[in-house]
């Protein structure tokens, strides 16, 4: 079963990800607490529209195309038509954002080849 | 500012006129109560993943399906680049769907030309 909250959480993940921007970054421009930012990216919390709106002014992203991947991802699970949730979800990337790397190695060692 | 909670309401109402149910049917089906589905579709209350999961199954329309009008209508809105919070939102239909009509008159009163 495949839950808005996490599509979302892993588009808004990518997005923030893809700009080399850290959650400290995000949440300081979009004033959420990093606390916050981090549970609606891990699926865990559900983002009020208002500060959706404003993760995504800060990641200057328009929704659309926010909910256009949100749209491509559910399609995408809705062929598969299985489980998601059990999907690794990015564990490498999600890694990579939420530790602070020792060494060049480490981050090496995060990325996917 | 648009908000998503105002466009998903939009887009479930729309849905749920197109195949002609009440939000009595609708509500009973998805297991939810019907002041709640009935704030959601109004924009007033953030419909939860799983509770929206359970209106879109009772409706019979895929998740996708769903998100990819709200990115729609969010593309218009940014388009327009324009408070869309103002704009007349159906006031017909939300008529016709929230109240009960007394005569034939009344009905054909309310359905924009």
């Amino acid at each position: 079963m495949v839950l808005l909250r996490q599509l979302l959480g892993d588009v808004l993940r990518r997005l923030r990800i893809r700009q080399g921007r850290t959650l400290r970054e995000v949440s300081a421009s979009a004033r959420v607490s990093l606390g916050y930012l981090s549970e609606v990216e891990r699926g865990q919390k559900e983002a009020s529209s208002e500060l959706l709106l404003a993760i995504c002014t800060a990641l200057g992203t328009p929704l659309s195309q926010v909910f256009r991947e949100v749209s491509d991802n559910f399609a995408l699970a809705e062929l598969q038509n299985e489980p998601v949730l059990e999907m690794p979800r990015e564990p490498a990337l999600r890694e990579l954002a939420e530790t602070t790397p020792r060494t060049p190695q480490d981050l090496t060692d995060m990325v996917p080849v």
